[in-house]
């Protein structure tokens, strides 16, 4: 029952000698999310031991090149792997012309697998959220951000699980296995005899479901903090320190203290700051400068490893 | 008088955990040409301390993404690093296609150089070779590989330098500046008394020019060895051992042995091997495989650097 967050880059708009631009994967149990993908993603991945064909659905938050520059490659070696499973592609508009340059120009017929590419919409609200993944136990939503172009973050969460029968109370009670998939279903059950057992009385909800929410790039705006309200954990781009306020507010970016207003005020468990400034070298004072209002700040450190424990009831 | 060329990326068409699709730097006397552009290039070129904007001129083989999927990431950084001088790509005709979208999907305004695309010629036969690039002291030139799409090899050599006048002669024979002028442009002097000094005796040429040659991808072919005589560098695609000669022969593609006995016909005086199939975790086998026909081969690892010595005469 696996949930973590791993960063592959850190970088934001430039590379550096040691960080490479923004690419991330999403584990929940067991299934695997690409949550954009910067220039050398699938080198990244080769190298955590990722297979590059467990990856059904990839997640742009924008068509910059550092979030997305990795696909051509990816797309390509997923071809040559011998994929045949559909790829989802989770994108701006704006992904359409990439693909067709790429499909027409360089795969054409040697690609035997399809990608369908679920536009983000373009025309929802700050603060309205888009469901645009369902599995069984997984939802994810894009939600508008604040940035040059448009620009969507994520939020993923495991669905509140099906309610456990409390097993101490079966014997005592002799009770069915027909009455087990009523009390399941959140239903009442009335006996022949008039007692009634009561669902809630009867079953619990065995763990609590897990959320976490990406976002990348963007200003803060007074909205955000509404859609990922509560999230277990945030990624949140911090590419400039405070000082340079005027720089994050003309390029549509936060600071590290930006991003720790916006975990403080939506009340989440954990942040973590990515997609740093090439000027910086060290990037210790933004973790600093946030944990002065969020204590529970870490660094998007390549190849770092973010566990939402299991919480069982 | 450097003359040096550095292997960045020494995958074929799949990167694997520890190799990156083709990308190498040709050092000549300071003057730094990048070959062949994969996915992470300029990540690669920043982590050898190597400024991308002392670059300008890049040699694409050919437009299989593998040698090319880098240029997307490299081009917009050349930009955000404030690049004003014009970029020259000498490519073939196919780059158009990859530099149109680009311009028009991420850069427009963005970027304050110019790009020029030196189209390779698509019409010359095998054997033949294009002059592509000339400065004071290299000149550089094109020549047709055998792979499945238009792909082109390049020759580098340091023209041959002006010749020296012999010093300790010039005061046995009273020469003037006049006539050291005149001996150096290669004329004979001939003196009012009938003297006559022939520029042969009484120059050298102060060294031998270097020269070196890239051929990747491509199958082998009769007229390649002509074309790259007796250069002192060859770095030529190793893609299989020659147990896979059939895999080889139906891609384009070459094996260390074909790739020694080009060496061999051509009298090079070094081969470096490269562009090894993700099949091989070690390519140990493909260097002894090569060295039983051309003893003089190394392996193209990452971040190798191969030093073509000046040589005084």
């Amino acid at each position: 029952m696996d949930f973590n967050f791993t960063t592959l880059g850190t970088a934001s708009a430039l590379p550096t000698n040691s960080r490479y631009p923004s690419a991330h994967v999403l584990n929940i149990r067991g299934r695997l999310f690409l949550i954009d993908c910067g220039e050398a993603a699938q080198i990244l991945l080769f190298r955590k031991g990722i297979s590059i064909l467990k990856i059904d659905n990839i997640f742009i938050s924008h068509l910059h090149g550092d979030h997305c520059f990795g696909l051509f490659g990816l797309l390509s070696s997923m071809g040559m792997k011998g994929r045949t499973a559909k790829l989802t592609i989770h994108a701006p508009v704006e992904l359409k012309g990439m693909l067709d340059f790429f499909m027409r120009a360089f795969e054409g017929d040697a690609m035997n697998y399809e990608i369908e590419h679920n536009v983000l919409d373009a025309t929802m609200k700050k603060g309205e959220m888009q469901k645009i993944f369902e599995s069984r136990n997984i939802e994810a939503f894009a939600f508008p951000l604040n940035h040059r172009v448009p620009t969507f973050g994520f939020l993923f969460r495991e669905k509140e699980p099906a309610p456990n029968v409390r097993k101490e109370l079966l014997e005592p009670y002799g009770i069915t296995l027909k009455e087990i998939a009523i009390l399941k279903r959140g239903e009442d059950v009335c006996r022949e005899d008039g007692t009634i057992l009561a669902s809630k009385d009867f079953t619990y909800i065995p763990f609590r479901p897990r959320s976490f929410a990406y976002c990348s790039d963007t200003a803060p705006f007074e909205k955000l903090a509404q859609v990922i309200d509560s999230v277990d954990l945030l990624y949140h781009e911090a590419t400039f320190a405070q000082d340079l306020k005027g720089t994050a507010q003309t390029t549509f970016h936060s600071t590290a203290k930006d991003a720790a207003e916006v975990a403080l005020k939506a009340n989440v468990k954990k942040l973590v700051l990515g997609h740093f400034s090439s000027r910086y070298v060290s990037v210790e004072h933004l973790r600093d400068e946030a944990r002065e209002i969020f204590p529970n700040t870490e660094l998007a450190e390549r190849g770092a490893r973010f566990d939402i424990e299991l919480e069982k009831y």
